[in-house]
């Protein structure tokens, strides 16, 4: 376990809000330790801070309410999505209300004719595109887990076609949330863009819940494409593999997917699998467009990655060897488990400049072979963006002080050059030491935005700033 | 003229400051009177509110210097491109300082491998794409006027490409600006994507220097496509294009460029470039790919343009021969001034969902007609972007109002569809009474944020909030 910061507790405060609220919402408060405990932050090594009540409301006007009352009497306030967050997102280090968002999970409206939606918070992106499906429409952004839209705009979140289709700041075009006051604010409308004022979409996308709860998201959608081409290419090193993903970006190709998988990683794959993929290096892509056209991106892609080096080039456009040419990504989590079974895996985050990413995860992988540590690496190459998963025995007081020294290290180390300590998990608590290293003096003035708009920071404290 | 609001003015503190700035500067400190006339907003109706002094720096160091002496004083301080904003956005109604940023005007690096760039936010974009030709790259946002990139990000300026490109928000990965105080931050590397903390990137995009002054900008760039294909189209009606143009959106055709001209912009085109095109609304597109993507696109436009009721369509790949299809959007401007020789031509700016575009256009043009004024219409139609060029005799007051009151209507129709009252132009002085007709709330957020990072209101003064 890693101690989570403890904060101020307003004891006295927090039971009178929760009798209030539990006068107002019933049965929907709940204040059993178990379901405390399952909303306080579960899924990595941060210890778990409980809130001390889950609410769960049904409207924004509900939301609202709620934020009204903890304002009152400068109670936190932590909304939770689906909990799949990874840096202490959700955990409660000065208790309080968690607003389990949950309830709040219906696709308001569909306008095919703008490629936009409206979505409560607590609609999946999974259920989203099941919605979306029989109008040919799909949003984009897959961080993975099957998060909750709301979520994954307070962690501006992105995934695996982040390349093509952008992160959740570039998918989303407006918002309604509550404020630390308890207001009711839109961000903006409908309008594919504007030069309206600040810009509070963007303020509140990435801010975690602590400025405002997201209580409404209209979101840009895409049309399903015509035709997706897979395709499949080991390389002698990483370096081979990302000077062929440079030049691949360079010459237009809109590549949607490109996910690196390192050596120790396609390993993995071949033992949980059952595949034979030679142990280096490999590059797993995605073509989007007309059959014509994604088919031409793939092949451009091919001559590309011989010029680099590759071999083993596939590609192909049927669904069903679509699945199989891309089972060593969809296994990876998994697989990556077994190389070490009954070990923690621990994910962490960095993103750098795409010059700079055969460097930075040969390193990575260097320090973590110095410090004794497995840690297989995915990348979503095309942005410069990985992930390492550290496999710790969490019983081992030594083994968790290296992965934690590790994981520092790495950050810092993206961070030289030119990058940042997290390409898509987010700040949380874990990594608000290395945001100041990447920003310095900005931070004052997130913390003054931070003050200006919660002056009792009873919106997820402890989180960002 | 059109009269904009007047400021307290602090005489004593721009005495002192100015005093003290002109024994730094010297000759690069200016007080004359046409200097400081060019200075104020001079483009439109809006009346010139010049500054007191413009001072000339070359380094971000100078204008920390600058914002120090100022912020000592509580003197305003006002950011200047090119002065091509719309909106009396580089007015001066407290009169203080204007910053002229001109002489900040180098590329400072380009990482053709990131496809990104570091440039002084005094470049103009024919500037840097002069730079990148050879490279084979370019920055794809363009406002019409040659403005600078700091000011286009100041402004969140986009443009005719946005549709496929985005814009500012979309091709800042961040800035380096002097905060109010002088302090000079980082808001980010270059790293394609981070989620490590508040999007200060974003905040200061579409901010019009009333919360820090863009001092350097790292830009996404985009290779110059292998391929452009233009094409041309004649409709019966403005909606039969904007269908078009959606059922093209939702094929996923990746267009790069489309503008729609109304019946009397294109008789305007007749007549100023000796023309014969039908006089009915008419799409000019650009489609960007690989030789045989970007003639796969304009096919299937042709295709869907012609269950519209198009006509006349044509396409080419030739560069000479594009350049001819387009003249028409080439010459806009001067082509509509001369449906009307001596008057003024103000811009307007709207943008709405698609789907009420055709219903907005159309509406905006029987107003006008109501109201007695010519209003060419231009729309970067794939986003539901328009302007209306009103063609105004200023000696006539009455017209002038009217031109007023219609302009007013428009933005407030806008609104009520769902749009904004400013897709590229932003709020300046022009708009601000539109911004809380269309955020309502909210605005009162954009305010406690700027009362916290600018706590004396010198950061240009009297634009947004």
């Amino acid at each position: 376990m890693v101690e989570a910061t403890a904060l101020f507790r307003n004891a006295a405060g927090i039971d009178t809000a929760i009798s209030i609220l539990k006068q107002r919402f019933g049965d929907r408060l709940q204040t059993g330790a178990s379901v405390r405990e399952q909303h306080g932050h579960t899924t990595t090594w941060i210890e778990n801070q409980s809130p001390d009540a889950v609410v769960f409301p049904n409207s924004t006007e509900e939301v609202s309410d709620i934020v009204k009352t903890c304002a009152a009497h400068k109670v936190p306030v932590i909304p939770f999505g689906t909990g799949t967050s990874l840096e202490g997102h959700v955990n409660a280090p000065a208790g309080g209300v968690c607003i389990d968002l949950g309830q709040m999970n219906r696709v308001l409206a569909v306008n095919e004719g703008d490629l936009d939606c409206v979505v409560q918070p607590g609609v999946t992106r999974e259920d989203l595109n099941t919605h979306l499906r029989d109008k040919g429409l799909f949003f984009p952004i897959d961080p993975g887990a099957n998060a909750s839209l709301g979520g994954m705009a307070a962690t501006r979140a992105s995934g695996t076609n982040a390349v093509r289709y952008g992160t959740m700041k570039d998918n989303v075009l407006s918002l309604e949330a509550v404020m630390p006051d308890g207001k009711i604010i839109r961000t903006g409308h409908r309008a594919k863009k504007s030069s309206a004022g600040y810009d509070l979409t963007r303020l509140l996308i990435g801010a975690e819940g602590t400025l405002g709860i997201i209580t409404e998201l209209t979101l840009k959608l895409h049309g399903i494409p015509e035709a997706i081409t897979s395709a499949r290419c080991s390389f002698p090193t990483v370096d081979a593999a990302c000077q062929a993903v440079m030049t691949t970006i360079q010459f237009g190709v809109p590549v949607a997917r490109i996910e690196l998988l390192d050596a120790m990683s396609v390993k993995a794959a071949n033992a949980y699998s059952g595949l034979k993929l030679p142990e280096t290096p490999l590059l797993l892509l995605e073509f989007h467009g007309s059959a014509a056209g994604a088919a031409e991106q793939a092949e451009t892609f091919g001559e590309i990655a011989e010029d680099f080096g590759g071999t083993g080039f596939v590609a192909t456009a049927s669904t069903e060897e679509r699945s199989k040419l891309w089972q060593a990504r969809h296994d990876m989590y998994w697989a990556s488990l077994q190389l070490r079974p009954g070990a923690r895996g621990i994910s962490t985050d960095v993103c750098v400049p795409i010059s700079r990413l055969a460097e930075c995860v040969t390193k990575a992988q260097d320090k973590a072979a110095e410090l004794d540590l497995l840690a297989p690496v995915v990348g979503h190459v095309g942005d410069g963006n990985f992930h390492t998963l550290v496999l710790i025995d969490m019983d081992d007081a030594d083994e968790v002080a290296r992965a934690s020294q590790f994981v520092g290290w790495l950050n810092d180390l993206a961070i030289s050059m030119d990058g940042t300590c997290t390409g898509e998990h987010g700040i949380g608590q874990g990594k608000k030491p290395y945001l100041v290293r990447e920003l310095g003096d900005a931070t004052r003035y997130m913390a003054a935005i931070k003050a200006a708009l919660d002056p009792d920071n009873i919106m997820n404290p402890g989180k960002i700033v």
